[in-house]
């Protein structure tokens, strides 16, 4: 599959007209009104890959309105999504049935995962899993490989060569798995050291030391993931914490010598600013507590938290006042079981309702987009549209299927709870149709209708 | 939009050849083995809209080979789905936002229900609420219309035309909802009788009482409906029941003479064989075993539980061996998030999962077909592919979307366990892109590529 680079005419400016959605801070703790930013009729001025120019149509005509231009009409932009938790040697083995997550580990995933010591599967995977991402407007994720090192390589290629903001890494994982998908304390230090060397700051690509989770690491593999951090130190941690109950007895078991799940982790130094955690569904207050402190992050995966039966994530918890944590949006592929965000913040939605809560719209898609940029520590680069940013974006239609143009008009919304409506009914009833077009660097790198 | 008679020519028999799957019994209770029916390359022969004969292609080809035949290779063909709860006039406020039932129904349902009064619009919704239902592989379903008759008028016709096996009824509700959505306890049995007396039985269609639950109903109506039911012994009753701790508990206040909420219908005569309530999700010990000794069953709604919040139903406790209960699936929507069956079994899955129970997909499937079709009562007519059944079945493509097609092979399957892989990435990953085809008595319905 040829990625060409782009002619160097479609390098000068251009615009993009619509309406456009956006946030400029955290809807969990300003007003909704002051996080949103929306533009019913909006340009958005595109030079070199980065975001020139945005503001409201009438403003910036003067300005650019000779440049070409592309109108999305009855749409709604976005910035491109933010997936903070997934494994793309997974890709293949969504739904897989009826266990819970160490049975589901074992049965399932290590065979799974074994053949990406076949550099060639794991190229094709990662074309695949790529696709899937920008045809669900996913256009940065945090990404679990498998334990070879080629499984890396291959995703990094294939990033690399649509101009991707990926950030992944090896898998380190020491015991309690079969041998065939094992490496040693040794060897995950020096295989993960050498591809941080290789690829970490390559382009958009970035290195996490990836330690799969503390049951199939020996405390001497994550003291050497710490010694990495501590080496590299704007490489990310990238992690399971507290997802399931019989995980975090074993863990207890496994580290008697630590407070906790997260005191594993954080004994080894494991617990930064740079951490990000997926799940965190039986995290104690004390860990909320503790990763606050630390700015680390967690990835909430609704639809795996469902799927394997892990329970249901205390989101107004992790978003607090007193002990705010960084959190972000995971679709954990293939414990979960859908690639859309869209979808992903469907069953987030739903987590909240069984807990009594509330998750509006502004919220889940903050989550879904600048928040998933916070918790990636990316918010200089992406998540929104920002002056100086990536030109990652989405062009979503309301009316993707028959059912949703019988619910949403064809008008762009007027007010804050119009559009908020909308907004709604794309999480709750979007999914990849919802996704039009999904521009990386300003360049169109998906569109589903042709 | 027309919908002519078949053409003479096309009742004359013809066959559908293809993998065939649909249950002979219920694997709830006898083995998975011993219920499900598989024939990996069988024919069905049709003839004047009802299944003729059926079985392996190699013993049916001597006798059949000469029809006129569609194949449908790589492709799996069930009996259509059967959704046993759902709102028509609902269909275009599918994701509102926010509230727990009571909330929402005063904020959004009786709001939308009230257009209902206009028939001409209660026509238009009609049509494109069963082109919804076609598109995703549903050929029966128990459906609330609203308070006007002419609701009902207008379900009805849209469904004859169709040529639908379809169960609906007018609700009746006589209090704690706004003037212009209630009738009267004298009003609503005049007008359901004639609607009984007008649509039931007339072809496939048949009537259901439909009070809408008992906090929007006087004694007196529930008496009323009761009455109805003993006037005409086989038409349904379809109702809400133990849906929200709240409601149950303003049940209790509103009928301090009953011993809970399903005691307020029981005292009423509404708890028989051929009633059929939704949710159940609150039901006590003694209210499951009553609906058993009864024979009653329950719509198990996971999108719409999750969606509203409501709790997580104890399905293993309804299809216990003590005291069985019949239970379907239903979308509610528009509660339901969904329209898809498939969907809906997707997060029964997950309802079950958190309550550390296994749905198998055989169970999901089971529910969805014949289940449904005994829970409501008619398993002589649709629910599998039974000698003398009406033709109503549908197309799945297990590789519909990139993602299916890279997880399933296109080779059908030749054990029961890869059957039970490829029935469950359907129902996890499938929606109504993996309905290829409907058809109701023999005749395409509906098909997703032209």
């Amino acid at each position: 599959m040829p990625f060409p680079e782009p002619a160097s005419a479609s390098l000068g400016p251009k615009t993009i007209r619509g309406s456009f959605l956006d946030f400029v801070d955290d809807p969990f703790y300003g007003s909704e009104e002051d996080s949103v930013r929306y533009l019913a009729d909006g340009l958005m001025v595109l030079e070199a890959g980065k975001i020139k120019a945005f503001g409201p149509f009438e403003a910036l005509q003067a300005d650019y309105g000779s440049l070409p231009t592309t109108a999305y009409p009855e749409r709604l932009i976005m910035p491109g999504f933010i997936d903070t938790h997934i494994h793309y040697p997974q890709t293949g083995m969504i739904a897989a049935y009826g266990e819970q997550l160490l049975e589901w580990l074992n049965q399932y995933t290590f065979p799974t995962e074994a053949k990406f010591q076949d550099q060639d599967y794991a190229r094709e995977v990662a074309d695949i899993f790529l696709d899937e991402l920008l045809r669900n407007g996913t256009t940065t994720a945090l990404v679990f490989a498998a334990v070879f090192p080629q499984s890396v390589d291959a995703f990094f290629e294939a990033a690399d060569r649509r101009h991707l903001c990926m950030i992944a890494g090896k898998v380190m994982m020491d015991r309690h798995a079969p041998d065939f998908i094992c490496d040693t304390a040794a060897s995950s230090y020096e295989d993960s050291k050498a591809l941080i060397q290789k690829w970490h700051k390559k382009g958009r690509l970035h290195y996490a030391v990836t330690p799969r989770f503390a049951i199939t690491s020996t405390d001497e593999q994550l003291q050497l993931a710490g010694q990495l951090l501590q080496e590299f130190p704007d490489v990310y941690l990238h992690t399971h914490l507290c997802e399931n109950v019989d995980e975090v007895a074993w863990v207890k078991e496994l580290f008697p010598h630590c407070q906790g799940y997260l005191d594993a982790y954080d004994q080894a130094g494991l617990v930064t600013d740079r951490s990000v955690f997926a799940h965190g569904v039986q995290l104690t207050d004390g860990e909320f507590q503790r990763l606050s402190e630390a700015q680390s992050a967690i990835a909430f995966c609704p639809t795996s938290n469902l799927f394997l039966g892990s329970g249901l994530f205390k989101l107004e918890q992790a978003k607090s006042t007193e002990y705010p944590v960084k959190v972000g949006l995971g679709t954990d592929v293939g414990a979960g079981t859908s690639f859309s965000m869209l979808q992903t913040a469907n069953e987030a939605y739903k987590v909240a309702q069984l807990r009594h809560q509330k998750l509006s719209p502004f919220k889940a898609l903050f989550l879904a987009t600048l928040g998933g940029a916070r918790a990636l520590c990316l918010e200089n680069a992406i998540g929104n549209f920002e002056v100086g940013k990536a030109a990652d974006f989405i062009v979503l239609d309301p009316r993707a299927t028959p059912l949703m143009a019988f619910r949403n008009g064809a008008a762009a919304p007027t007010s804050l709870q119009e559009l908020a409506d909308r907004a709604f009914s794309l999480m709750m009833m979007g999914d990849d149709r919802a996704v039009q077009a999904t521009y990386i660097l300003g360049e169109l790198a998906y569109e589903n209708r042709p």
